[in-house]
């Protein structure tokens, strides 16, 4: 059925962009191509700039690329089952959309739906970090993929199927409460101490922002910054750069992101953990990941929880998408 | 190949007991039997009073009951595919043994082997609570299970199957950091702050001797009583009673629950919460179930995380047998 030469289709739709792009069995990506969502667009506006990337890719393939399917990777919760979007916070236009009973029947192929963290575990596991973690021990089969970014989201791979949960919602892993204390910073959802309000790119900036401006601080980088400007990014400059007040705030992420991840060994027990995003990529150019992986050892409960490898993404800035296409190629 | 009158043999085997039970195949005990493991036991010896206790239940189902399998549920981390222990803590004359390899050829019928919280929650899944939710919303596939006891273990079903993790250590949930603070209540992990230190029988003693020496509180119930004859149930009985010291443990044990059961949700996504061991079957006797209940909706991040059911276990104390038995009927 399926020749030599057939190809799948991938998008990943996010808040901003719309991306697609025609990727092989392997995983190499051949063509690309994205349109910015239109600002404030309704949901058919929304839908027809993604139909028309679908025909753009269509024509690129012509006859000589059969398509085996199309996977999209979508900013937001997804009932996997139908492939609808549920409330998604940064596509609200497309909330009750479901994209794979709106296009199978158009497209003539099948189309798989999921959320973009999960299927950025499911990226890294068929092409990215768990194909390197598999080359240096065969049986890696279990992945947890977490992305420390503005938020922090991620995915779960048990024994090379997805982790999906009732609704398809699981691996929310920046939401996982590590401080339970009255006094925590307040995260996004609402709740005080979750992971994502103690470790994020937003909560980097935001410490930054406070201790800053704190009389004794004006004399280092952070310091004689004004605070509009501090940004994560910033503030892993200025810990590079020997910051005393940006070293500190990292080394309290570090503690952060060292107990939320021990913790995701005990509930999951991966083989593997791949970390991405732009504040994890921030920590390796610091060389900061072994100080991650010490704490882990040390805290790990049994040896079983323990043994572990810990990659950086290998997938840039695509892993959700290559993760649409090995579930058109592989199913979820 | 199945009979009608086939059965299933299931086997829990714990730190003190080793329990078997013949089981039908809609999950009913037709007998059952045990035997106390021999103190200070060595493996041979742990092994013949197991292997005894099998004889009985094949003398017992004679020629009328075609056995279909073994179902082993033991105290400790199991690799599955080989059904070997891993350094049971409560079973270390046990570390490296294959029940499977031992057992199957000798025996002429499968057997399976995991561990008993992993188990339970199948077992749950199977033939408890999880079947009275599904008469209540048939979708409901995906099952957390928290045992609240000396201990807190638990147990995770994916879309009806049992979440394994790489070596079959997954769903550790006592062992999850929810306050990670320096000062924070050491575990026996090694530790400081896991739920179990939080929240378990043995942590509720603990804070009760402590609290309970105060000045101050010498005149409450728990205050008149020795330190050392201070227990879980002797705390969750004051409460009953009305002492407010009691009461104030309590109010923090469903605190360090209610976050923590919460962190479950948007870890796992499942659709049904179920609660077992002593500490639970006193918090529902007290009616404080439902206080758990509205924090988890407080807290929950969306409602795709917060609609679940939350049920009491409703095997009793044979939680882990049952799953056994389930184990042998429909895999894993």
């Amino acid at each position: 059925m399926m020749q030599e030469s057939s190809v799948a289709l991938a998008m990943d739709w996010g808040g901003t962009w719309c991306r697609i792009a025609v990727v092989s069995r392997d995983g190499r990506m051949l063509w690309q191509s994205r349109v910015r969502n239109a600002a404030g667009a309704e949901k058919e506006q929304l839908l027809e700039g993604a139909q028309d990337l679908i025909q753009q890719a269509r024509d690129w393939c012509g006859s000589g690329r059969p398509i085996f399917g199309l996977g999209v990777a979508a900013a937001g919760p997804v009932e996997s089952d139908t492939g609808t979007l549920r409330e998604p916070p940064n596509l609200p236009a497309l909330d009750g959309v479901s994209l794979k009973s709106d296009w199978e029947s158009r497209l003539g192929f099948p189309v798989r739906v999921g959320n973009d963290a999960n299927l950025a575990a499911l990226g890294e596991f068929a092409y990215g970090a768990g194909l390197e973690a598999r080359q240096f021990r065969a049986e890696s089969n279990s992945l947890v993929y977490i992305t420390v970014s503005t938020g922090i989201g991620g995915g779960v791979i048990d024994r090379g199927k997805l982790l999906l949960g009732g609704r398809g919602l699981a691996g929310e892993v920046g939401h996982m409460v590590i401080d339970m204390r009255s006094e925590a910073p307040v995260c996004q959802c609402g709740n005080r101490g979750c992971l994502e309000a103690l470790a994020s790119g937003t909560a980097i900036a935001k410490v930054a922002r406070e201790k800053s401006a704190e009389p004794g601080e004006k004399d280092g980088i952070l310091g004689e910054l004004e605070p509009g400007l501090i940004t994560a990014e910033r503030v892993l400059d200025a810990a590079g750069e020997g910051d005393s007040l940006a070293w500190s705030i990292l080394e309290d992420v570090i503690d952060s992101l060292s107990v939320g991840m021990t913790n995701l060994l005990h509930l999951y027990n991966p083989d593997v953990v791949v970390m991405g995003g732009g504040v994890t990529f921030g920590l390796v150019r610091m060389g900061l990941l072994p100080s991650i992986y010490g704490q882990m050892q040390q805290r790990a409960m049994t040896d079983g929880h323990r043994n572990i490898q810990l990659i950086p993404s290998r997938l840039g800035d695509a892993p959700g998408m290559l993760g649409a296409a090995s579930l058109v190629w592989n199913g979820g």
